[in-house]
């Protein structure tokens, strides 16, 4: 049977173009004992895939090379089983890349539950909330009662980030790129309050917002909110730095504010990423899948159509075009 | 018997000048039960005291008020005692202030152990040792065989944090502001290597000195050596910030790196200040008289004559001209 991948074939510069991916043909090959064959049905799109499209040597995890097929999660049926864990029908998450159908050992898949859709699955359960369960919980240590401020909120992370706060009994703000985002953001999600970072009066608008000053800042994004956030920290805040998706189609990254008030403040600022952390994922799985039974966690899901809309949709992550966690529906 | 006192009258603008104080001669009064009458002997001069002297709502301690007698800490021989816990050629250190006798209840105060000298007191076992220690050891976790660069390491501080992580089997890299203090710190308090940070050629010369990549950094300037240190840092870095110096005397501070190597870095960036520690202050002392006893630890006293000599020689800590730990010999 024949399918279609996509390949990296060269290396971004600043921009994710065209011409970095080449479609290929193959045929599913018959599988060996220990082996499933996976047919993917969704397939997530992600901010950091433009760092796994770079060689930087200093990164977290290796780059795709070039010639391998792009790096992606997402979910999946397995058709073809000769492995004693994994049956016909089953459904899993993983990384499985971007491809139609995929052979696996069933290594770093994860079976999921009845009853879970798999936008849930993409939105929740894999990067985007993991991403914010291991950033706000485990890193931030969020107290109720404390104010946090998240940008990028609308965005797959920072929606999970917020609603895990308010879960947890915080004040919540978070900033977005269009009203839109923020009426959804104030009206759906529950936030205290959601500011357009392009408004003039941005500093006015976080100040009135935060009359307690700001103890938790979750970055997602880089830019004006950064400064602005980081001049109202309280004493002993907390930084936690995601992402920085405003500086990621730049030459030369805007310099950062002066490290003076990580003194005054006594801040501490600490950066991750999740492949540090893939030992804890079935534990944080089963807390975020506890939070969406108890219908603490909404998503959206923005979906394009076929394997090959991934070329061109991948960069509505840097535009700010997508209204909800961007996915690939096959 | 009269004594003189120095108070603080107005607060700095950018520099700290002559007419912010104002020298004023007091009668020592009569000691109440309870109480015991201290003569300073040595009083340190520290570049927190510019915080203390300014009126910053969010700073982590409350600013000396206009008016009274400006904070810092001494050496000083009790010479009259009402208080059953202090004999009279008791010596002891804390928070005795611009003064050259004092009124104290014993709160506050540590006695100093015999045979060591106020010099040895002023410059480890005092605020730079404890700030050293704090910063180091506490927030720093060093591991042996890691890198560490500290800035401002001829200074108190520095010269301290230095010594720790070399009794610790640390690699240790010193930036300073001229090459006798960079002989100084190679050639006598066994640093790796030392590096004048006014070189040209100061990236080339801190790439030489850490060709594994850089584990830890103490910032103790901010200035050009912060972003070649920062692009040097290994994943996992940690950066202490503990001072800014460069930045002290600037009205618009310099901008700090871009946060995006925080995420590729998985860096960890904390502040802190010694107000914050108080209690582990016992111990933490305990700990130096170790090091100071097993002759880890060196220092370089700068001694000023007379109290009023405080009043310009304060300067000397912005302007890098003193030569070891600045204080006033009473």
């Amino acid at each position: 049977m024949q399918y279609k991948a996509i390949k990296l074939v060269k290396r971004p510069e600043l921009r994710i173009t065209p011409d970095l991916f080449e479609t290929v043909t193959l045929e599913t090959p018959a599988i060996v004992d220990g082996q499933i064959l996976l047919k993917q049905t969704h397939m997530s799109l992600d901010p950091a895939m433009k760092g796994w499209m770079t060689d930087d040597r200093k990164s977290y995890i290796p780059p795709v090379e070039l010639g391998e097929i792009m790096r992606s999660s997402g979910v999946a049926e397995v058709v073809e089983s000769k492995h004693e864990s994994f049956a016909v029908g089953d459904r899993v998450v993983g990384m499985i890349g971007w491809t139609e159908y995929a052979v696996s050992d069933g290594q770093g898949l994860n079976k999921l539950p009845p009853g879970v859709s798999a936008e849930a699955v993409l939105c929740v359960l894999a990067l985007p909330g993991l991403t914010a369960y291991q950033g706000l919980i485990e890193i931030g240590k969020p107290k109720a009662g404390e104010t946090l401020v998240v940008s990028g909120a609308a965005g797959s992370v920072g929606s999970m980030v917020g609603q895990l706060a308010k879960a947890e009994g915080l004040t919540v703000i978070g900033t977005a790129g269009s009203d839109d985002k923020c009426r959804w953001l104030e009206d759906e999600l529950g936030f205290d309050s959601a500011i357009n970072y392009k408004s003039d009066d941005l500093a006015e608008q976080m100040a009135g917002a935060t009359p307690n000053g700001i103890d938790l800042y979750f970055e997602n994004t880089g830019g004006p909110v950064q400064h602005v956030v980081f001049n109202r920290m309280n004493a002993h805040g907390r930084i936690i730095v995601c992402g920085m998706i405003a500086d990621y189609n730049t030459a030369t990254p805007a310099p950062g504010p002066s490290w003076i008030n990580i003194i005054k403040r006594r801040l501490t600022i600490t950066g991750f990423t999740m492949p540090d952390h893939w030992d804890d994922v079935p534990r944080m799985m089963q807390e975020l899948a506890t939070y969406l039974a108890a219908g603490k966690l909404k998503y959206r899901a923005h979906k394009l159509q076929g394997l090959e809309s991934a070329i061109e949709g991948i960069n509505l992550l840097f535009t700010g075009g997508n209204t909800g966690k961007l996915m690939v529906e096959l």
